[in-house]
Formats: structure tokens, sequence, C-alpha cells
């Protein structure tokens, strides 16, 4: 029998993407934020300098750099033996992002092949049986089972089954 | 009404991979193939040096040089005013191409945005209407409507709706 598959995203699922923003802005700027602090406001606007946050997202090295979200790389690990993987990225938004996001999945996501790798721009037609990601634009058009995974700019929204960590991620999936 | 969609493939689809291969094989040996020559093999099975074949695919620059193919651009162009076209690439087989095949689109496709741009390795997990497409193991896996865009590699195929050229393409789509 053919295995489920699921559509996992990278930023702010696997990849930390709003806690290197955190710690880049603190370093530049001094100013400490909280992700709670964050919370319910659309990305980069809950900084006071937005203008700063989206060209430090635009530079180089930026999703190179980028942390692993805590506790994603063991839950993947084993869901990558009992389901089908796709790693699906919105990548093309930003193009100097392609190599680093490759080099970021070979650093710290070898076992997730290039066969398993995606890179795109629009998600609605990539049709998995599951798609964690936490963007409604990219769950809204989904024929799968959408799962929306916690970050600071969805923290509003109702209308998703919620996964808040990757912790509730292994449970959700049995494993 | 939602618009009809399709998967268009790059290579040997929208960019006349063989062409360049057959042309360089002629500048690098000063042998010079058909592509009538070539038809019915493998890919790269049909030059006398196969493995140089595949040295020249995976160095630097060469998806970026690649000639478009004969009537694609016009063709292209009056569909993606009639249907959501998506240019799918299997590009992660090669890492390096990533940012050459964007800056390709780029130059001769501009009017494919970043939102239309897909590149992936199993292609199984993108749904369309319709897909583009010279491989077979793309296609068989495809739930929409599944065209064989013909190449050398797959003359031999009989289980595909086939379309030789771009002018083909044009009249199937009704353009």
């Amino acid at each position: 029998m053919k295995q489920q598959s699921i559509a996992i995203d990278m930023d702010n699922v696997l990849a930390d993407v709003e806690g290197h923003a955190i710690a880049w802005y603190k370093k530049e700027y001094g100013v400490s934020y909280s992700k709670e602090q964050l919370n319910g406001q659309p990305e980069g606007s809950g900084f006071e300098n937005q203008e700063a946050f989206w060209r430090y997202v635009h530079s180089p090295g930026f999703f190179r750099t980028v942390p692993v979200m805590d506790g994603a790389l063991d839950v993947l690990q084993k869901l990558n033996t009992i389901f089908d993987i796709y790693v699906v990225s919105a990548a093309m938004e930003f193009p100097q992002s392609l190599e680093e996001k490759y080099e970021w999945l070979d650093e710290h996501c070898p076992f997730i092949t290039w066969k398993q790798r995606i890179f795109c721009g629009d998600k609605s037609v990539i049709h998995t049986d599951y798609m964690l990601d936490d963007h409604t634009k990219n769950l809204d058009h989904h024929q799968g089972t959408s799962l929306l995974f916690t970050a600071c700019h969805n923290t509003l929204i109702k209308h998703h089954k919620r996964l808040n960590n990757w912790k509730e991620v292994g449970v959700y999936f049995n494993i």
C-alpha cells in the first residue's frame, strides 16, 4: 500500500525564522523581543524597524544560518520512516535562498533526499495527504488535511487544526 | 471560474537540452550527431562518450546557456493568458542548476512569475489539470491529462498522448 504523504514547510516550521530574526534584531539594535510580544501580528510588523527586518530576511546568508526549530529533526526523521515526506518551501519569493535552503537541508536533514525537496511559489498545486505549514494562504487551498504550525504571526487564526510545536506533531502522528 | 492549470517541464520541453548537448559534443569532440541518430535511446547513451555527456550536464553553466526550444515562448505566453501555468522542473537532481534555471526563466520567460515556478525532485505530488513533460516517470503518476513532449529518448513510448513540438502544443490547446 502506498504510504500517506506529508508536505512540510521550512520557514517557521523546520527552521526557526522568527527566533533567528529576534536574535539578529537584538544584536543589531540592542532591543530584545520575546515571541509573545510578536504574537498576532503579521510577519515583521512587531519590530519597531520593520524595514530593517525585511532587509535582513532578503540578505545573503539569512536562510543558510536559520537555527533548526526545537525538536524538529527527531520527529521529522521518525516521520520519514513512516510517511512519504516532502519538504515544501515557498523559496521562489527569495531567489537567493534557493541554494541556501538546499545547503541547509543538506546540513540539517541529509535524510531528506533531493527527490523529497520542493521549492515553489504557490503551494496550491501541491497535493499531499497532509500539509504542515504556518501560513493559512498555503493551507486554505490544500485538498488534504491541513495542519497549522504555530508561529507568532498566526496565533489569532482559528480555522485550522493547530499544532503548537514538534512534540505535538509527534503526538498527532502517533510517533 | 478557476482557470485550468498546466504543469510545463523545462528540460527538453521549454529548454532544448538535447540540442545544447549535441552542439557542445560537436565543438568538444568534432563529432556531429543529429537528433534522429539519438532517437529511441536513453538520455546520453547515444553519444559515443556517454561519461563526457553527463559531466557536461553536471557542469556549471550548462542549464544557464540552454537554448529555448523552437516556438516555445510564443505559445507559452499565449497559454499564460488562458491557463494557470506552472513551470515545473526536476531541478533538485542538479543543485547547481537551481540558480541557473531561475535566471534562465528570468531571461527568457519573465512573464512566468515566481509564484508560477516549481523546482522539485519527484513530480508525483504536483496536481494540475494537464502536465506537459518529456519523461514518462513524471507523466505516469499524474492524475490529470498527461501530454508527452517528444524528445529523442522517448520516441518509442506509446502510452501517452504525444505532442511533437510547440506548434502541436498550440493546436492542442486551441490557441
